[in-house]
């Protein structure tokens, strides 16, 4: 890959200061940059670096005014850091489309179907009557079972386990280790203490622009004809877990190792961070966020909900009783001190009377 | 899969009104069930759907009467929830049976033994002097490391990890991406700080009907001869941690990202909920239940508490304190308040003295 | 492997007491030794097992003075424990050295280039321009991505994921499932509600001496040029979540199920227990310890602090607090009996002025 200036300030809508043939082979940080790089100055906090860069080009504000001299090439935009993050877009592309073709050995069954201009990688594997788009990439160790469905453009990284009869739409990002549709945890407690397995027989669906986490889990719906169901734009981070019969809402963001736990419905723009639990069958209603390692264990039925605690609360409260936990043998020695006075008043009061 | 209305009740010990010649292919819920379809009605909420149902068949109770005309056919039975998960365990097994034979490429040591009836999927491995038993299935990019013994029927989802000498039961079932027999995490610190790795020599042993989550570790044990041990029955769901020597009794339910810590001893018919945490080197008496997200840092001498918060207290006590919690920023107030009007009544009173 | 209890003996600077010439095939617990096998005895709560114990030879401190008479040969050391556990690494390393070679089908890039005494496992994928260094293992169902670097002793166990661009030092040890340079949660909000996704084209760089647990996930750093960190001898246990940009400090410890927000920097020596989650951007200072299950949300500036709680404070503040944490309903019932005590005493004031 390499562009001239030029070209990289015709993509941003940008405007060339200085000279704009030189050529651009990478991007990089403003204090790192080399010769044959870009990078990008949107925080004033780094603004000493790029008197000193060896960086070829820098994308700068249009109203940026340098205070000293600047080898480097600048390209004037609105906005640096939203140029820079789609130049960051491009290059991704030109990369994650480098890879086409089959690499043996690798399997695929007689009757599944593939689209155009696909990548299977070695020891990857397509089960019966699986049907896969165009530009899909299915990367080495890839297990797609019988019956899958996967849309245009999307990428299943290495590793990546999707059980029989899934769905998946286009344009989505599966990472390493991710597993789709293992059997929900369902089990029917016997007399003898045991429990007897619940068979799994729904499926997990996956709507458009969706990204998966390395090595995060959905298991499939317990019945047929039902879905986990996977809304468009939702974005799951690493180790995440969705039990069956769960709904995510659309683009709703969950972070790194945050639990949802049967038939729990959360809804579209919710923000979960880090390690929270949402216990089952409850609904989590539009735009709620969720503080970290949080638990809920109530339905939410209030949109835009600022939740922290397990079991959540409001976090402004959250954070107010907290403040006082802290203080709680200091507040128990006070109350004590309390005590003993009202009980010192009261037998003075005795003895008075 | 074709049975009729009449063949499938005889399986229930149902009795049949309406057409029991009539024939179903697939199993659903009433209120999407389709003509070749057979649901259930077991909560009264659903009701209404049973006269407006294209189902060919409903599971009903037997002292069930319709307040209106039905199309379907019904079978009557005591648990119709109970019968419909028969059903779907009966359709699971004629499923899962359906992969036999072996996929190529695959890997088998010639030491291996292997039982009848297996199915080895394509970049299957199954290391050196290995044993598996009759029906077993081993799925696609599963390994099975040197000296593993797997008893019968027992399901290996594809891209599960066994490592070396690990034992398994019969009637077990992993998921994918499940990870049994990986290194303790164990490290002797030295001088300098650093640490030194304590080789972990011991091994995992599973026993029948046992089932593993998507994900999910277990780690094996520190010495020779000493296994971490999952006893019959016993079911974990997915992304769970079980460290080193760790025992989880017999019947005993995980639940997803719950973690328990080297040493530990899980009783019998324990349920664990989700993320919780259990420090290593403790007990957990039978039947012990424990509430999403605690923390058990002492052993449960007691069969049978109920256990919530980090670390946990008894449940009831836990909500009692936590309803107290919410309401800190207010008694801290009060407290202020007491301590002010005292201060003024003793003021008052020295004054008056 | 088998050797005489005189050799052993040697490797670790011990004194004989019996036959010399034992043969010895395997370590065990001195409960369950058998002919043939060598234990230890350290904690003096075993000491009535080495009267019965069938093992050939026991390690014992140099001033042990037997009660009874003692059929197995002994060895003196200075610390028993320590020595059993350098028996072990031994071992260990006999058996790890086992594996070389190549089994087939396995994959290699015809630009990859490898060091001497090379294992690669059916099935194994190393990608483009990757460069392996000597006595590395890479065990069935590992892919190595297109020009990751690997040092000298790593063993990389089955079925990891290593994305392109990893480099990995000397001597670690990366178990099962693990992930390593998945892409980082980063998505930049759109008007819409929806979120774009940021291109993730940093790496992960991982120093010597590093133990990473099984399907625990490393995130690659966003920008080219910035490296997700993990500094020499950090281990790290099971399902381990670090985010990208994250740096974890040498030597620094986090046990199972732990989470590293975005950006987060570790320091040397750090303990974090299971569960732990800090969040993003923040730093913790040297030979910081923290608690199962807390949670931190501020930088750590004190080096040696002890942490609990989530969010953590003092770890000894954090029981001081939860002490009271479980009187709280006694206390607020107490608080209202004052209230009322008072207001009693005022009533009472009042009708007598």
């Amino acid at each position: 890959m390499e562009f001239s200036v030029n070209q990289i300030a015709v993509m941003l809508s940008g405007e060339v200061k200085g000279d704009g043939n030189e050529k651009i082979k990478m991007l990089a940080k403003i204090q790192d940059a080399k010769k044959g790089q870009i990078a990008f100055l949107s925080n004033p906090k780094y603004e000493q670096f790029i008197y000193s860069t060896q960086a070829t080009a820098v994308i700068v504000k249009r109203d940026f005014i340098p205070r000293k001299e600047i080898s480097a090439t600048l390209i004037l935009v609105d906005d640096p850091y939203t140029s820079f993050t789609r130049l960051l877009e491009e290059y991704h592309k030109l990369i994650s489309f480098q890879k086409t073709g089959v690499e043996e050995p690798s399997f695929m069954h007689e009757t599944a179907a593939v689209g155009k201009n696909i990548y299977r990688g070695a020891f990857s594997y397509i089960g019966s009557n699986a049907r896969l788009g165009s530009n899909v990439k299915i990367y080495p160790h890839a297990y797609v079972g019988d019956n899958v469905v996967i849309g245009d453009n999307t990428i299943i990284h290495p590793g990546v386990k999707i059980y029989a009869d899934t769905k998946i739409g286009n344009n989505c990002v599966i990472h390493s280790g991710a597993v789709i549709g293992s059997d929900g945890f369902g089990f029917a407690p016997q007399e003898d203490g045991s429990y007897k397995t619940i068979p799994q027989l729904g499926n997990v669906t996956i709507e458009d622009n969706v990204a998966i986490g390395g090595n995060t889990v959905i298991d499939c719906a317990t019945l047929f004809g039902d879905s986990t169901l996977i809304r468009q734009g939702v974005k799951l981070d690493n180790l995440i877990q969705i039990a069956h019969n769960v709904e995510i809402g659309k683009n709703t963001v969950i972070a790194a190792q945050a639990g949802v736990s049967g038939s729990a419905k959360i809804g579209e723009n919710c923000m979960l961070a880090g390690q929270v639990g949402v216990a089952g069958h409850l609904t989590i209603a539009n735009y709620t966020g969720i503080g970290a390692q949080s638990g809920i264990s109530k339905s939410i039925n209030e949109e835009g909900l600022k939740l922290m605690g397990s079991p959540a609360v409001d976090v402004g409260s959250f954070y107010k009783s907290y403040a006082v936990f802290k203080k709680l043998p200091d507040i128990h020695n006070r109350l004590k001190e309390l005590e003993n006075k009202i009980q010192a008043t009261q037998n003075e009061s005795m003895s008075r009377d």
